[in-house]
């Protein structure tokens, strides 16, 4: 079987937002910065720097306006923020985030205990965000959550997917991300939603995010890349987690994934080195070990030293 | 693109030798035992049970000879034993070990620095071995370490790693692993490398073996399944490690593999909520958390139950 990996797969860098929102540890401004400059200097073009929810429901992001404020604003990156209803957009749109990231679950059960409404609530207020934010300059995503799995409903019918597809983009979101949000998609699955979901919008406009929950982040990803999918979320050192997994990881880990597009000779434009340098300083910022596995192994072109018994073999 | 998951995969566990030989504390042979007992009562058709090398060099599976005659031998169970000599072969066959595994690595230096000896050395001590087993009725199982990258040397040459395989099949092994020993492997090259030995060897007698080092054991799994391969090593809760990567994951954890193929339909044959209960006893016998994800995130059909507060919404 011949398969092409020579299209650029555009990684989404999603650990100050996704990574950085459960954190127990307070992870001071001055250092979600930093973080977020380092991550530009990786080479990403795309990086969600943070949200615009109410510090009550997330604490540790609270801080998200400064944030937007003080990053280093590096030409051809899109900073992204992701909000929950048209108060978040306002304070993203002043903050002058690029990208306003919407979020809706595919299961009903599943938008009520997130979002705290039904999915008719959630739709009507992306129509009222629609209209605050046309002619800002800024871009809409609009994600699916529990797009592959629910964890209270289980499975979710493909054609909901679909259809919610269809009403984002009739809504005007530029981009539409399919979540994987407690990491219950296999790869067959995949490939079957993104090859339905790639007759419906074209590849630079879909996003796949990926949770590592059961072991299968990357092999997801694989398969939504040989289904045409091109860009996907990950988050440095697989930082983020999943509440109903605890123990088990959550996001994909950004240099994993940079790490296997390098050695299946798929364009990044990340500079993985400098990435794995940047992903050993999360245990220090966060206070705990972060499941990314390259960090802990080095690239497979970092050599050991021969031990020197053997030359006496 | 069509791919055909109806064939049975088949998983060799593991855990028992390459998961317990590197454990710092010592697991009671009456607890090796119980292991062993239970994983067959898991459904598994396949076993490494121990191996038969110096105590000095592995002391952790010093109890091979009791622990092999003590296992309740379960009808259609092969219980396999790794070897790395004359000696190590005689011990096996007085244990009643059903097929032995030998090891020798692509790459000459890995080799010296794993069986302090050259490959020349490992091949004469094979055929040596070869001639002892012959009409015991005990099968012969070799395996290509290294088979996809060498910590030492690098990328290894896959004409190499075929001229080995039909050395090995010159010599009359019946059976043939390929090993990602430190998890250096990437689906694209394995694709390649399973389809090349498969123009050599029936599907039937050659076994994967990879290592989830760097996040892609799984996703190698599903790419040599699709190229055919239908026989896979794998070690309960990812137990089991890799000296070059503290920290990283060693051997595929073997309840994530099942839970993947449930969620494909790929058939295993084996009762995954046992084996997720068993995996949950490890980190008391072992005395440390394990990298498994399933026995910590549950199955995908294991569903939450919904909280209060959405009932009011």
């Amino acid at each position: 079987m011949i398969r092409d990996y020579s299209q650029r797969l555009v990684v989404q860098e999603v650990a100050p937002r996704d990574g950085l929102q459960i954190e127990q540890k307070w992870v001071e401004t001055d250092d979600k910065i930093a973080l977020i400059d380092n991550l530009s200097a990786c080479g990403f073009t795309r990086i969600e720097a943070g949200s615009f929810v109410s510090p009550k429901a997330i604490p540790a992001l609270r801080d998200g306006d400064e944030v937007f404020h003080r990053i280093g604003r590096r030409p051809g990156v899109i900073y992204v923020a992701l909000i929950p209803n048209v108060k978040g957009a306002e304070r993203a749109l002043a903050a002058h985030a690029d990208e306003l990231n919407l979020v809706m679950s595919a299961s009903e059960t599943h938008n009520r205990a997130n979002m705290r409404m039904s999915c008719e609530q959630s739709l009507a207020g992306f129509g009222d965000i629609v209209r605050l934010v046309a002619g800002s300059g800024a871009s809409l995503n609009a994600t699916v959550a529990t797009a592959f799995g629910c964890p209270f409903e289980g499975r979710i019918d493909e054609d909901r997917v679909a259809s919610i597809v269809d009403t984002y983009r009739e809504m005007g979101m530029q981009g539409i991300t399919l979540a994987d949000t407690t990491g219950m998609a296999n790869p067959r699955q995949v490939a079957r939603i993104v090859e339905r979901v790639l007759g419906r919008i074209p590849a630079e406009a879909l996003t796949l995010h990926f949770h590592n929950t059961r072991g299968l982040g990357l092999a997801n990803v694989l398969a939504a890349y040989e289904a045409g999918a091109r860009r996907f979320d990950a988050s440095l050192g697989g930082l983020g987690g999943c509440p109903f997994a605890p123990g088990a990881s959550g996001n994909i880990c950004t240099e994993d994934l940079v790490a296997m597009c390098e050695e299946l000779s798929i364009p990044t434009g990340i500079d993985l080195l400098k990435l794995i340098e940047l992903s050993r300083t999360l245990p220090a910022l966060v206070g705990h070990d972060v499941p990314g596995q390259v960090a802990k192994a080095g690239r497979n072109c970092d050599l050991h030293p021969v031990p020197a018994y053997v030359r006496t073999i």
